[in-house]
């Protein structure tokens, strides 16, 4: 069933009208009158509708019942990963959107062969992830779209995500816990951050730092990830662990 | 380091002589003399080489080492997927391969909207994937190329697939047990078998076939996922309850 997110919905309105591009999307899906879809509120809220009438440009929609809704997981999981080239964010951003994750951060760090300009092309360029949640988000039956950021500073990005309570950093060397053992020496999880590497990986100084912030540094088993897949494992695991796959 | 598969390995030859694709691709790499690659023999031994000689076409390496592999999880994860469209294989051989699932085989079921003949394009499209899932091995450090096939019969399939010992079938609707619940249940898990649907899902009728042959039918979650993700979601479970992503 089609889904789009309205950010102000009126749940005491027996109609919603609905323009711009979801009104556009609506006209290239052929909907006929008589079909429903969902609107979400991207606050716990949706909507179920049925098209009543539509130009092309505005659509009226009845509303057929208001009801919370039961897709998010219980843990925010929080994806914080180092930028890297082209298509690989895009991935991160859809893929993560879908599992489950509830916002992704991306973020300087040494070995960053990319950078984004806070003044120039950083704007843009989050404006393009963000409209991929916001599909991966509709797609999935999402109840919110998980918002796309981006942190120039790699301390302060430490800082951001040492606010969560289970703390991982990904790491492909050295002294590392299971990723098992890391997730259930807390529990019960309440929030969680996952922080993981650009294509070439943390310095040994960058995983210090993690760790004296006190993040779990932790491996992913004895295969070599790439850098767009690796978010995919911590985050699978979190929300298996804390039954949000169920 | 690179990574290359032959076949035949002799572990008492101090030397190895490399031909064909892998000899054009250290050519690209532009790797020096002195440097080194491991050579891998896809059935548990691995040969850490340095580069003695290279004209391009035949490359000649010093054998420094010969070591068993160690990146193969020790419970084999089979994963059979509904045949999908367009690039959605290719990702699913791609990501299952660097994630370390043993076998990747796509199948045809009722709501399939595409379908190979196997006397005509099936022989070069499982070429193109077989090649796709050597590329990832080699990029992750597996022990062994996963294989990719396609069944045509859906409950040959069932058949093939239901000789693991944990079997789970995942399906979006009706009567299920959480993915949680269905691999504890089975410990300690020898073997497993994961199968996930086409675009279209299955019909109702192929999940109690799936029952009837001893899968558990499992939930992933409230969330809408895409075929091609679906797969990594319990691969990467199975890979974190047994403690092959330590």
């Amino acid at each position: 069933m089609p889904r789009f997110f309205m950010e102000h919905i009126d749940p005491a309105s027996p109609r919603v009208v609905i323009t711009g591009r979801d009104a556009e999307h609506i006209k290239v899906l052929r909907m006929r009158l008589g079909e429903t879809f969902t609107v979400c509120d991207g606050n716990g809220t949706e909507l179920l509708c049925t098209l009543t009438q539509s130009d092309g440009k505005t659509v009226y929609a009845d509303v057929l019942e208001v009801r919370p809704v039961t897709s998010e997981s219980t843990v925010p999981v929080h994806i914080y990963a180092g930028l890297a080239k082209g298509d690989r964010v895009d991935y991160v951003v859809q893929k993560c959107t879908e599992l489950g994750a509830h916002d992704i951060t991306f973020f300087h760090s040494e070995r960053c062969i990319v950078r984004l300009d806070p003044k120039k092309s950083a704007d843009a360029k989050l404006a393009r992830l963000q409209r991929i949640s916001e599909e991966a988000a509709k797609q999935s039956g999402r109840g919110i779209i998980p918002r796309v950021g981006y942190l120039d500073d790699y301390k302060g990005m430490l800082r951001e995500a040492a606010q969560s309570q289970l703390k991982l950093f990904l790491y492909e060397t050295g002294d590392r816990v299971s990723l098992q053992s890391a997730i259930r020496a807390v529990a019960p999880v309440q929030s969680a951050a996952v922080i993981t590497g650009p294509e070439g990986g943390f310095t040994p100084e960058e995983a210090e730092a993690a760790r004296e912030a006190g993040f779990a540094v932790c491996a992913m088993g004895p295969r070599i990830l790439r850098c767009e897949t690796a978010p995919l494992i911590p985050l699978t695991a979190i929300l298996y662990e804390t039954g949000n796959l169920d």
